[in-house]
């Protein structure tokens, strides 16, 4: 398998599996969500469970393209929470592969999923963030976490946040994946925040702890994702320029990075929750649609 | 005196004003700071001291236009540290307005900056870093703090920065400075890293602390920069796409934001540091020419 290095090599790589993933969507009543999935329906990669209020979901064109409706299964389940919870359920029991949040807040499905029980989390996993972005100008995709969940991570939260964004490169065909630890400065001073933390991850990469890709760190976004600039401070490095992770010290620094170039840059988007049974596709109001087309995609190659 | 919203306006401002700002350049012997300096003296913004080793600096096509020699003083100073001193005492003792650092390292001449003495912090003054980035797409120049002196500000340093932005704005023309308080959600959990610190802010600003200003946070990038995707939020702020000054949480944000648009949005950036007595330009080795003599015109202004 060759490296899938852009959204349109994803899609194209899932259209030409011919295996429909099935998706249940918690509240499926807006319609930039409605419109990614019936998108993604409509290529041929999945096969979908609205969940949510009959009359409200029916209000779209959901019958326009009548031969993709037999992939498409409304779910009559008026109250949010309920329809939440029924998503969460089905997924759970392998009535479905990929849970997608519509108009629910947050925190709500936060909640199901992280509920002991009957939730969508391993005891002892870590629930982070990981997203790919393809840059107009940047030569692959390239991921990065953690832009949404855990705002200041810890040393364990931030390992297995590098052994997720790992596995989906090995899923994306990425062979020897290049994992840039990412700070305001490649000067490795353990009094500044996370600085510790980075030595020692390099420490352990290089006992074998994350197997065979390459890793470094505290590199700027220079040095990772720029060969010229990155040459300029005269710091060796074997991922200048080539970064296929990058890993930040917070999520404000994740965040503040794509939204910048979302904005100014062209740049789209998709991401996923990890650590979770089964991809869980969160995607935000403000997300376009494309976007959260991108977002179930990544979930469907990994599910 | 109309705001001033671009990197071309700013020159324009400063050549109309027809003053010549005179600067000290700490070991002026590297190309990128030579080329924007004599870039300056030749828009005649600036006079130039360059201090190092003159065989080094005469390497330099110093000679190419004759009409700008008279604003070329070459001081011959082999030794590094001896010229970063040289540079800090003219400026100390008012022989020069500004502070360049050429081709020294950045710990070497922030030392001889804060020099109780013979340095140029007075006492009580937040040494912090202010820089302004012209992104194409953006409508208007866009200050942000600090991408690289403070990792991570406590309350004071991060009212002082404000303070500092505030004054750069005014400089700027902008009569009443619109700042975002950065973070990577609005929603303000007191137990997240720095959100009561904005909180308690945010009250200052509402008492009157920071004049006449528009100042709100926590919020995110989207809801500081694009009225488009921010709307979607339904979070009424009046900075809503339209910010003059981005204060982010820590340094790592700051930087990754910039790096990110310098590399794929083709934005342009100066920055200089504050809260010394007289401007100091500080670029780093891999800042290109242009973002060197950007950061010398922000000096000239505030000068």
């Amino acid at each position: 398998m060759e490296a899938i290095s852009s959204f349109k090599d994803l899609t194209a790589h899932l259209v030409d599996a011919k295996q429909r993933k099935r998706i249940a969507v918690a509240n499926a009543v807006d319609s930039h969500t409605l419109e990614a999935v019936l998108m993604a329906v409509d290529e041929g990669i999945v096969e979908a469970y609205l969940i949510g209020d009959v009359a409200e979901i029916e209000a779209f064109d959901l019958y326009e393209k009548p031969e993709i409706l037999e992939y498409v299964h409304v779910i009559d389940c008026p109250e949010v929470q309920e329809a939440t919870l029924e998503a969460v359920r089905m997924v759970k029991q392998g009535e479905a592969d990929i849970l997608m949040k519509g108009l629910v807040n947050t925190d709500v499905i936060l909640r199901a999923i992280l509920d002991k029980e009957k939730g969508l989390l391993p005891p002892g996993n870590v629930l982070t963030y990981n997203a790919a972005l393809e840059i107009p100008n940047y030569h692959k995709l390239l991921f990065f976490s953690d832009p949404a969940v855990i705002p200041y991570p810890n040393i364990d939260q931030r390992k297995a946040m590098i052994k997720y964004a790992i596995n989906t490169c090995y899923k994306f065909g990425i062979k020897q994946p290049k994992i840039a630890l990412i700070h305001a400065t490649e000067k490795a001073n353990p009094k500044i925040m996370f600085m510790q933390d980075y030595l020692d991850i390099l420490q352990s990469w290089r006992s074998g702890e994350f197997g065979d890709v390459i890793l470094d760190g505290p590199l700027d976004i220079f040095l990772a994702l720029d060969t010229e600039r990155g040459s300029i401070k005269h710091v060796p490095t074997p991922v200048l320029g080539d970064s296929d992770v990058l890993i930040f010290p917070d999520f404000s620094s994740a965040n503040a990075f794509y939204k910048g170039l979302a904005l100014f840059a062209g740049a789209e988007m998709g991401g996923i929750l990890q650590g979770t049974e089964k991809p869980c596709v969160l995607t935000s109001r403000s997300d376009s649609t494309t976007s959260k087309f991108c977002s179930i995609a990544i979930a469907c190659i990994l599910a």
